[in-house]
């Protein structure tokens, strides 16, 4: 099923059931009001989603209207946690190898990821807010899973069956900030600013064949400035699925209901398919000619991220937001 | 004020109502059921638990029952953001000291924090279950703020007056796991487990002349196996104050209502107050005599962390663990 949260003046918002197509939606307040209370009650509410689910497919539910991803919020407008891994090598590779380091041999064992805010998660169609132009401001095109409750411990196998849904999320990085963060040793905090997610989020059966041993075997699209940038593979170069990066979180603590999960940027060893960040071609610029030419994000550009199934229907959605000064 | 949350089964527990000797309770039900909910409509609620919270110290409360700190879960039992700063600048001196690297001169004007993970915060007597001994477990003594709403870019001074709560923790570390995953760039992950809270979160102006400019100028009492081990100023000597934490963590994003922001070790110049972890005390021993004797903790050993307002009563009640080998 595909479950999205209306924007309603509240702050965790009013949760829908979306049709298969995307074109209707109906209220779920007779089932639950937030999504966070599904993932808390998930065997008992998620069936009772289900059904009307079914019934708005068949274009049986009685008070269905016309879906508008620009009134959703995040599926989950504030989280107990986002966690977000680097599980494209590929993506490593090329960053380290456009600034002449090597990747260490841990990094194809021992997943990257980093601890992120929670606390302010962005519509799909909410701007990009950023306090100045200069802080190199770029898009992270990536797909990202909810969990249910894990144990301390979970293994890789069992933890993709905790995974309750799916999402595409647009993980925006201050580029120029990144350097003086991380020497400081403490991780991302003011290089990752509010983090932004796809209208609807989808039960993992959504992917049929698609959804394969913890990944997503479909085609990550964006477009910036309504130029198509990126048609990377989600599937087969994810170097840890979801499973394994669930796991690593979960070495030292359990992991709560709604916690989000990233893949990191969604990177290609096909140079010719394209990028899902702007310092992914900038590091292949600066490989082959030794200095990056495009320059990252502007006030008033716009990113649009989107997947489609094999049928080519859009699965969560599209991403679509604009870079704005403060208020 | 004070307010605790109760263990009622439930996610986000029970709202209660303490008294200022934290000898009773009163169920805040009436006004609201969970914290969360306070705080994201404080300037509503926040009066009404007040009114409860005089009658109650007044001894009128008709439904008052005794305080019990073991039936508490953390305040916030799971947060939107938990993020946590190094501001005491003796700490970070001290362990780089140890293994002679110098302090760079930024960090003492950019504080240091990180983004910790908020799904799964312990209440004060709760269990500290790590999967090994192995993995270096050290407690860390600290003060914690829960902000309201704050807009991007919020200067310090308005930082402080968006402070609703303050609450003691102690930011459970494994210290052994802690070089390898810092050398991979992305900041604490599995080397920071769960974090828990005092009994009772209050509000700023229960410590009276005590909380001065961002600072709560008062003593971190920290027991080890019953052993006093630290008697830390936690004011003179916070480098940065709660204000300019926040403030840090603005700077490029919204911060959000019930979001939990910690000053980090609480560390003095004078060796004679002990120590609010034991990496400090390691560090020192090191200094001193070219090596670390003290170890880390082991299944079994308590911490007990309390602070004493000017009246000699407790202030926050103690968070009082004992470490535990998983179920």
């Amino acid at each position: 099923m595909k479950l999205a949260t209306y924007k309603d003046g509240s702050r965790d918002g009013q949760l829908v059931v979306v049709s298969r197509d995307l074109s209707t939606a109906h209220h779920a307040n007779g089932i639950a009001g937030r999504l966070q209370q599904v993932l808390d009650d998930w065997n008992f509410l998620s069936p009772q989603l289900q059904d009307l689910y079914e019934t708005l497919n068949q274009g049986k539910a009685r008070h269905a209207f016309a879906f508008e991803p620009a009134q959703c919020m995040a599926p989950l407008p504030r989280a107990c946690q986002w966690a977000d891994g680097s599980a494209y090598l590929n993506h490593v590779e090329l960053v380290r190898k456009a600034r002449g380091a090597e990747v260490p041999e841990s990094f194809y064992t021992d997943p990257l990821m980093y601890q992120g805010g929670s606390d302010d998660l962005l519509g799909p169609c909410d701007d990009i807010v950023v306090p100045s132009e200069k802080m190199g401001i770029d898009f992270e095109s990536e797909v990202a899973v909810i969990t249910g409750d894990l144990p301390m411990g979970v293994s890789p196998d069992a933890a993709i069956d905790g995974i309750r849904l799916l999402m595409l999320a647009n993980d925006v990085s201050l580029r120029h900030l990144i350097p003086a963060e991380l020497a400081k040793g403490f991780g991302f905090l003011q290089s990752k600013p509010a983090t932004a997610f796809s209208p609807v989020a989808v039960t993992p059966d959504e992917l049929g064949t698609a959804w394969q041993g913890g990944r997503v075997h479909l085609t990550l699209q964006t477009q910036w400035n309504g130029r198509k940038v990126g048609l990377c593979e989600a599937g087969p170069e994810m170097t840890f699925h979801f499973g394994q990066l669930i796991a690593h979180l979960a070495t030292t603590r359990r992991v709560r209901a709604g916690s989000i999960v990233g893949s990191g940027t969604v990177s290609n060893k096909d140079w010719s398919r394209g990028y899902s960040c702007i310092a992914e071609k900038r590091a292949i610029e600066t490989i082959e000619s030794g200095a990056p030419v495009t320059e990252f994000m502007r006030y008033g550009d716009t990113v649009r991220i989107e997947m489609k199934g094999s049928d080519g229907q859009s699965v969560f959605g599209a991403i679509e937001q604009t870079v704005a000064a403060p208020g």
